[in-house]
């Protein structure tokens, strides 16, 4: 609101906007005001600790914010005044250059946006593909013609390609050439501790074909493996995840990462310091356990996953104290015996199952598990309307393509495992790409 | 700036943000604020005359949106106390819950979002292609139940899909069921004025499949038409555009419909009240020509492409009194002699083509234009460094996946056009999907 109070001595001067979001640029050309856009690429990644108070925090990083948009236009190619601009356009247009056909009217920027992604997945898939992030870990900055080389593709197509990473805030590109940003550092390298490199290739090799037939999926509503395998049957994909080697690393690599990154949330969203041991069924590579582990030293967790799912796992093992509470039990939990534990986990495993499987899954837990004990679901939990967020409701959509399963609600859980004898089901949204749900075995 | 002085007033209430930004919701993070994110869907739209201040102004539409998210609140099916918070979380990990695995690093969900772009737009082409939203438009608002039926497909698929474009702001969900926002039935009708439907199945049927090939394009640096189409040479997408009559008039709606939404910025973006007669090399269905006669009664526009078009422009005639200052005249503006104009216009057609092509263009129209002519370029410009804004970006990459084109830059306009007698070139960012160079024959 404060914004609007310094809008009028605003008016008359030359405004860069230091962010790049469209609501944002959509109040302030409904305010009336003029201004080019120079989104900030500064993390506002202060430490809280290195300012006395809120305020001060959020002082400091709007002018590391500024310093840095001021840097990026005197780093350009060309001086500023020299690029196109709002303050050149003369006043007829300025009045309704609010990019739509009405002024009143929702501007086709939106729908263009919603088209576009499909190009922005594929650059980045393609980008992890040629292992562009690594070549610049390695030896950046570098020009478009040095990645070419090093990459063996084209030049043209390859300085295309850089300019979109760079658009995405993947690459910084100056005078000296491209470099990774931190984001870039952080996940797309192939070897990273947080790399989701293996997660984009399976949207790269397997998600985007799905998907390219999904008018199919959604008219007949099955999995479509014929059309994009080759294969019939309703779970094919899921069974032939584990016939090859490199296909089951890539996939235990893929969940692996996209665990490890929101594995300190999740294991934090509950005080689970009143267990003693804790079962993760489907735990894969352990990604879960060990950030567990490490967050409640007292607990001893079992990996509970099929054997060949196991026999790989010892890949992914990090190093520190938190390895010893960690075990791994080959076994089916549709068929087996489960171990027993004080907490049960289930992480991105009900998401890949219709209703049905899921109440066969959850009679099992609730034999095995004492009153008392836990069950904790890790999942990207939707809203009760089911459109939201956005990222949940996309997961949601994954699951139906690729497994014919889908995300839920609080309440759809609430009543799954109520049905199942768990009680006191609560939620924790944790900011990050999962969620979790914990309930008590009555 | 003024919100962070009233942070301390906010941080023990319970916050609802009513904006989806992931930036916005960055810096309420760093400031270290707990809240719940419920998107405001009002248009802030608001007439600037009904209100007698820009401040005054603003305050309505902080209104609205308020009152806006407010309703949206109590329609959900379920109380929002039920849903998930950040509120229900336990002192510990609300501390550190900003979504990243280390409190100063970027957070995955950046990621994320670029991965799910794609999922993004298959649900946009799919619902489109589906025809969901000519649907609701004549029956909504309606169950998913019976849009499964009118579309002939399976209920649950349907759901999803139904429930994504209600994420993505396309469609209102209710208690009652679907409707389009006004989003969807400005844009994504089949039949309307300012209709994307058909510049959408373009990317499904067509841009889409070209992408599935994007590692070839950058590692060869050609266009795919051999792995797309399976049909070989360089230029064979453009040369089978107009072979099939279907074919043909979905690619020039696209082009149609993608005009159209710009038109306006685009014709009042300079002042062409000097110019007395206009010929649009490339001007398709003429969608930009009588737009510009609209707005400068006093031009008569000449429309100027291949016969193979120029037979099905009619298609395209809209009403109005502009249609008597459009002719259409056919020829090619590689071979043809060229219509006399004051003012020539190349409107998406110069990021077809490798600077060669242009050049041998430009050359053309140079002999053609009298001294103190004009040149009017109308394409998304690129800043100078080339990657930014992003829609300009990613429609260089897809003028190079599809013609071996890309777009350029200010001083690179300005380069291809001083070489040909050319002065004065100057820009304008509309705001909108296409800005505008024009530049004047020395």
């Amino acid at each position: 609101m404060g914004l609007f109070r310094v809008i009028p001595k605003l008016l008359h001067n030359r405004v860069v906007m230091a962010c790049a979001a469209p609501r944002h640029q959509q109040v302030l050309r409904n305010a009336g005001l003029r201004f080019t856009v120079v989104p900030s690429k500064f993390e506002e990644n202060l430490s809280k600790a290195s300012s006395p108070t809120h305020f001060l925090h959020a002082m400091e990083t709007a002018k590391q914010n500024v310093v840095e948009v001021v840097r990026s236009m005197h780093q350009k190619c060309v001086p500023f005044e020299a690029e196109l601009g709002f303050l050149q356009k003369h006043g007829k247009a300025m009045e309704d250059a609010d990019g739509n056909p009405h002024g009143a009217e929702p501007p086709p920027t939106a729908i263009v946006e919603l088209i576009d992604g499909f190009k922005v997945s594929k650059a980045l898939f393609t980008a992890c593909k040629m292992k562009v992030f690594d070549v610049l870990r390695d030896e950046g900055p570098l020009s478009a013609a040095d990645v070419a080389r090093k990459i063996d593709a084209s030049e043209g197509g390859t300085g295309q390609l850089l300019d979109v990473c760079a658009a995405l805030g993947l690459l910084d590109k100056t005078e000296g050439g491209y470099s990774n940003t931190p984001l870039a550092t952080l996940y797309l390298l192939s070897d990273g501790e947080y790399s989701l490199h293996s997660f984009v290739m399976i949207h790269e090799e397997v998600i985007w074909p799905f998907f390219s037939y999904l008018e199919f999926a959604v008219r007949e509503g099955t999995v479509q493996c014929q059309r994009t395998l080759g294969t019939a049957g309703e779970y094919q994909y899921q069974e032939s995840l584990y016939q090859n080697r490199e296909k089951k690393l890539q996939f235990m690599g893929a969940m692996h990462g996209h665990t490890k990154v929101a594995a300190r949330q999740v294991s934090t969203a509950f005080d689970l310091s009143g267990f003693t041991s804790a079962c993760d069924l489907g735990g894969s590579t352990g990604a879960l356990a060990y950030e567990l582990a490490r967050q409640c030293p007292g607990l001893k967790v079992t990996v509970f996953d099929l054997p060949e799912v196991i026999e790989d796992a010892i890949c992914f093992q990090p190093d520190g104290p938190q390895t010893g509470q960690v075990s791994f039990v080959p076994g089916d939990f549709f068929r087996d015996t489960l171990p027993e534990a004080d907490l049960y986990i289930l992480g991105k495993v009900l998401h890949n199952w219709p209703d049905d499987k899921v109440h066969q899954l959850l009679s099992r837990i609730s034999r095995s598990c004492k009153p008392g004990g836990g069950l904790l679901v890790v999942e990207p939990v939707l809203d009760e309307d089911k459109c939201r967020p956005l990222p949940a409701v996309l997961k949601s959509l994954t699951m139906m393509v690729l497994f014919q399963g889908r995300e839920r609600s609080l309440s759809e859980y609430r009543s799954l495992l109520q049905a199942h004898g768990f009680t006191d089901v609560r939620a924790v949204r944790t900011g990050t790409i999962l969620d979790a749900v914990l309930a008590t075995r009555a």
